[in-house]
């Protein structure tokens, strides 16, 4: 038996995003999945309407105030995500707290969610709340804004990455972090060691837009600090999936968190190796189904289009619903089935001393 | 492809009825299922404490309406289930309304949840507007108590239950009626044909509290009335398995539904032995599952000890959820599975005429 996992995100009724992307294949993993809904919405933010309702503060600790007195709040792994606004973020907070007391092996993935490219999708009084709770979780998935949120370090080069992630480990006590899809520009990509590039790219190649690097970091045991690096560096490049696909953070981390085992000499790199290959085959597979659907529900993003008919552009978001279901086999045997291409971590050794 | 499901019914944080119970086995066999949910409760009511928040009709309807904006709201088939109070369902009575108007083929399994063994346990208003869904339907899944209340005929006997049988196929104009679980009292099992006595039954015996029945009617293309008969009846017993279970009829339903093909000579039969035989086979894994946890988890009822200690309540139910996770393997591969034995509907061709 695999155990139980509370999983607290949004639902949608139609797609595959927050808790409708994160139940389906943790339950094809063999885990109960105890779901609390912080939002009840029609569909993820891709199509033009998005609507229903925001579960309160008062909500959530009333479901996990009857949950404890049925004693049904034993839970042998948490995941949170997407909340929209600062008090329930704050009733989330008291249940990881609570259960992080009740529970010491518990683990806990806490998937920031709060922006990306640049900019909040979410209250912005989320952010020290966010901030608070990092010391509970077991491993964080932060994407790079939200790294630079967290930890107020603007990334723009390798010493300002390793600074943030530094801060994170030290200052919030994070063991492990997973970034899951940097870009490979001119200032990340020339300086990772020749295992990590992509094979196709010549020497000279400062920036490549056509794959995106997942890197993790996992703390080292504060033995000495100035001996040992601060933490253990995996990263791995896959090649980049055209187009906008909702849901696809979502997916990565339930799969991290399911095949997170830390009794394994590398459990970091194994989960997200796992995860990476799996979410990858699975986006694969979703983008290749879309190629057999209608044109207008294939093609990326194309502005002066959806102005002139919003419809093109619920289409495209329809077309680009994760295929969990039809792809179901892929998230059952992960790693092991031959349409998953496998790609394993790599140590990147120097990560906190090179040039 | 399979389709897509909209599934309206309860969503509950811990265990599995409601949409809990269906989402999972559809999924597993290929449907994408969209999940509108009437209540968002902590658990199922055999938990001594049960709460949460209840879906409005207005809100409800606000979900519709935004989905339909979206061009969402185009499923293949749809599953109506608990719903608490009259407004809402009126919301969803106006739903199934306007899919039958949008799509013609549209598969629609009415679960008419209401009570069970005498009693009501949602709002009595409730009662008018299931029956004025009716004519919606192409399938229902009433209890007996339920099928009582929906036809406002009190099953006594062979001639009260085709009484009410009759007055559902042609007063409420519904095709396909499953009962799932009736037992064998001395009203009924001397009238079964030999072919459906359990076989191990002397033909002396007048009830056996070991076996229930599962009954499909079929309403007969309605062309000379008094040349053939209303409906055709298949029936099935199986062993009935000790102890309450929450969901079981959930989970029924959801895999009529998915079983259900109208090209098939024979859908309602062959849709009700894959589900019947399927639901039998989880439900019996689930309860050997509950002989190897701990002793106050696994026995029936004892009321005198649960008014001691209302927590033995709480263990025993958890002890009883549906172990569809760690049963998956049956729930996807059906009566192919070794583990799941076939118990295929048979022909009770003198239903309506026998003495």
């Amino acid at each position: 038996m695999r155990g139980r996992v509370l999983s607290v995100q949004s639902h949608v009724v139609y797609g595959y995003v927050g808790n409708k992307a994160a139940t389906f294949p943790l339950q094809l993993l063999a885990y109960d999945v105890d779901a609390i809904n912080t939002v009840n919405y029609t569909n993820h933010a891709a199509y033009p309407i998005t609507g229903g309702t925001k579960s309160s503060a008062a909500e959530i600790n009333q479901l996990i105030a009857m949950l404890r007195q049925n004693e049904l709040l034993k839970p042998h792994r948490l995941i949170t995500g997407y909340t929209p606004t600062a008090d329930p973020l704050s009733a989330i907070k008291d249940l990881a707290t609570a259960l992080k007391a009740d529970i010491p092996d518990l683990i806990y993935l806490l998937d920031p969610v709060m922006g990306d490219s640049g900019s909040l999708y979410v209250s912005e009084d989320l952010v020290p709340v966010y901030r608070s709770m990092l010391p509970l979780a077991t491993i964080i998935t932060p994407n790079r804004f939200e790294l630079e949120i967290l930890s107020q370090i603007k990334i723009t080069d390798l010493p300002s990455l390793r600074h943030a992630l530094n801060v994170v480990h030290t200052q919030y006590n994070v063991p492990n972090i997973v970034l899951t899809s940097i870009l490979l520009d001119s200032w990340l990509l020339p300086h990772l060691p020749p295992t990590l590039r992509p094979e196709e790219l010549s020497p000279s190649t400062t920036s490549d837009p056509s794959h995106i690097l997942c890197l993790t970091s996992q703390r080292n045991p504060s033995t000495d600090p100035n001996n040992s690096p601060i933490s253990t560096i995996y990263a791995r490049t896959v090649p980049l999936i055209p187009g906008y696909f909702s849901g696809v953070g979502d997916l990565f981390s339930a799969l991290l968190l399911g095949y997170y085992q830390p009794s394994s000499p590398t459990p970091l790199q194994s989960a997200a190796t796992h995860a990476l290959s799996v979410t990858h085959a699975v986006l694969a597979f979703t983008y290749t189904r879309t190629l057999s659907l209608p044109k207008d529900e294939q093609y990326p993003t194309d502005d002066e289009s959806d102005a002139k008919e919003p419809l093109r552009k619920a289409r495209r978001a329809r077309g680009r619903e994760l295929a969990l279901i039809q792809a179901q086999d892929l998230l059952r045997h992960g790693i092991a089935h031959p349409s998953v291409p496998e790609y394993p971590l790599e140590l990147w050794s120097d990560f906190w001393s090179a040039a």
